[in-house]
């Protein structure tokens, strides 16, 4: 590596404008504590005359970002963020051109990242994207390196901040899911046009697998267990949550039961008590379990541009130092293939609400069909609607499984005085 | 470095008959991950024959640690633990001789790390000390490495397992300390013999020590601004935290005052609330402040065999992969000297505990000297005591100075209606 590492930025958002912007100002810092001078030699976005909160020199702005990896830079921060298309355009041909690849880009690692690993290793580069999970907290690298002769056994967290903030401030404010959403995208906690990704758990759901990935050095999984988002939690749930002293969060899991992988993400009931019950608004939250570590936990700020360069540049010292390393820790080449666990043996307790018309003999249907299925009630509270004739019924079961309840909750959906399908919230231990 | 790496390890008590045990056990696994063979060529003890959980080979049994030294290892583990003697000895020979060394030493590296830093340098080797600071916790290599480019401000946390259970279990028990103290001994938590170091807040400063330098590249200090223990934290003093919606903390912490270092370990009353209020046990947590990573929060098992074993074989991998680097992260020679702050300018919040006489004109008189000092009162609560004649006084006070509170109670502690001195815990921010 020449003494003079040449550096290409391609996206020049919110976070790859912070990034340039900290890139400048920790030069003389970077170079201090490294030994190696950097310098950006090109930059690209879509605009160029875009109005940006930090300034940028027009003279290394390139409209084509090809042309930013023609100039032969060193590194590469792609920071454009799309799964597919132009990111994964540019960090292929980086790749293949000798070109470190630094990247935030979660939704591109979660689905090409055994693709693109291969060709990192191939030629020998360093393909580094420790802020693609959990924004500033440095996770993957605590799995990668200073974890890595443990036996990881599972690994939990909230990973999404937009969601928990939405959780968070519906418990707060006592408001609906759509005013508290439209409130968290005017703060720009959520995307504006289209949060989707974010709501019904895509975007914790790649950062999940990429947790697996480290922790049990295995490849990037492509089934989907279970995914579930925030969409249909009701301000009653989180009321009613509360009563019970409890919290619902957003969590992310994984683990390997029986040497079968399970990754999933859903809505959980916390104990209000409880260490993950009080990871509140955008923070994020990652709990290790190790074996000789024991419990290890992480929290920090799960997204924003600080954290996001925080880790970005966390990557570039790795770069810098000379250490090449392997993508996921170790060759591709060892990586395990681990088959998908069967969703219809995960077993919990459950949180179930039936809105059901008020009419006499809907309890004793429904706690029939869950007597069939042999799913045992914990707990019953029936709350009578605000307009007539309508009724909600809260259950709380003892564990049963995602075959059972299913099939039962299938039957007793199609019912005549069930109103709407029952929600099912998981209860997290 | 040669495909076969040889190891040497002085000490086999809990932790490094566990380290061999699990060195034994991952040798095919570190393998994998770095390419390296491991070969364990010496350990030393002072009783060869002393019954160990974990069986030892007696034919790389060394009773002189320095034969194993002389046997050539590229890695010594010094897992004997004592700050001065035979452990500086250890470690010194080995670097002295090219030879690699990792410890879970903080006494040594809080006393002498200024000096092994530059003994390691000088021969090109590596000194880890990961297990140094919170057990299974990655802090330093958290702050070396995946934060090096933020600006950390302050560094705050629960460095002493052995406290923290005590603090916990008199809160939970109602027992007083020496009662809950023996009981730490029994199970383990505190030294049998001289459980000193823990208690009066030695073994946390030690730590806060390390930290300070890893945050701010500095050298290690050694100004002690105010190093306070748990040993006269009374019973009375949990209750009425918990009356207050507080818990008592002994927290380690480390922040640069316009430019000036403070060091401090002291016991706090902090918010149940709080994220801090809310680690109990033997858990140990670290609070980073940075910019412009935001609040990072790592918690993890801070003691035993297991969590440190893996800090131990993290810096082990470091080694193993041909990361050379300098102990605190950057050059000796760059590292900073900062001046102590001044502590008569600490500025606190204020639990004061009076024990007095029950005779007319004892509060008054106690307001009146506050009220010299400027000190003003925010709360107060006074409980006659079992025996009569003598009375308990409890006073919050608004923010106050170190210099302003320790001349006042100076007065008061020599007041004949006076019993014992004051008890002042400082309320935490």
């Amino acid at each position: 590596m020449s003494k003079n590492f040449r550096i290409g930025i391609i996206g020049l958002g919110q976070i790859g404008n912070y990034l340039y912007h900290e890139l400048n100002r920790k030069k003389k810092d970077i170079e201090n504590k490294t030994g190696k001078k950097i310098n950006i030699i090109g930059i690209s976005a879509k605009n160029k005359n875009k109005k940006r909160k930090y300034k940028i020199n027009k003279k290394i702005f390139y409209s084509n970002p090809f042309d930013v990896i023609k100039k032969r830079p060193n590194v590469i921060f792609e920071v454009i963020g799309s799964p597919d298309g132009i990111s994964r355009k540019i960090v292929e041909t980086s790749l293949k051109n000798g070109i470190h690849v630094i990247t935030p880009n979660k939704a591109l690692i979660a689905k090409h990242g055994n693709y693109l690993t291969r060709l990192a290793e191939k030629n020998n580069v360093n393909l580094e994207f420790e802020a693609s999970v959990a924004g500033g907290i440095p996770i993957l690298r605590t799995l990668k390196e200073d974890l890595s002769t443990n036996k990881i056994n599972k690994v939990s967290g909230i990973l999404n901040g937009t969601t928990n903030y939405i959780l968070t401030e519906m418990e707060n404010t006592n408001q609906n899911f759509k005013k508290v959403l439209y409130k968290a995208q005017k703060l720009g906690y959520a995307e504006p046009i289209n949060p989707k990704l974010d709501l019904n758990g895509f975007d914790a759901f790649a950062k999940v697998r990429i947790l697996s990935s480290l922790s049990f050095n295995s490849k990037i999984a492509s089934n989907k267990c279970l995914m579930e988002g925030i969409e249909n939690i009701d301000i009653k749930d989180i009321k009613i949550a509360n009563q019970l002293g409890m919290r619902i969060k957003l969590l992310g899991l994984t683990e390997l039961i029986n040497g079968k992988l399970f990754e999933r993400v859903h809505p959980c009931l916390v104990d209000k008590k409880s260490y993950i019950g009080n990871v509140n608004g955008v923070m994020n939250a990652v709990i290790i379990n190790g074996e000789p570590v024991g419990e290890n936990i992480l929290q920090g700020e799960g997204a924003g541009p600080g954290p996001t360069s925080s880790s970005l540049l966390s990557d570039l010292m790795f770069v810098l130092r000379g250490n090449i390393q392997k993508p996921f820790g170790i060759p591709y080449k060892q990586l395990k293939q681990y088959k998908s666990y069967n969703l219809e043996n995960y077993s919990n307790s459950l949180y179930l609400r039936f809105e059901v018309k008020d009419v006499p003999g809907v309890m004793s249907k429904i706690t029939d069909k869950l007597a069939k299925f042999k799913i045992s009630i914990k707990r019953l509270i029936q709350t009578p609607g605000n307009k007539s004739k309508k009724a909600t019924i809260i259950m709380i079961t003892h564990k049963t499984t995602e075959l059972n309840i299913q099939k039962c909750l299938k039957i007793i959906n199609k019912d005549k005085n069930t109103l709407k399908p029952a929600t099912l919230i998981r209860i997290f231990n």
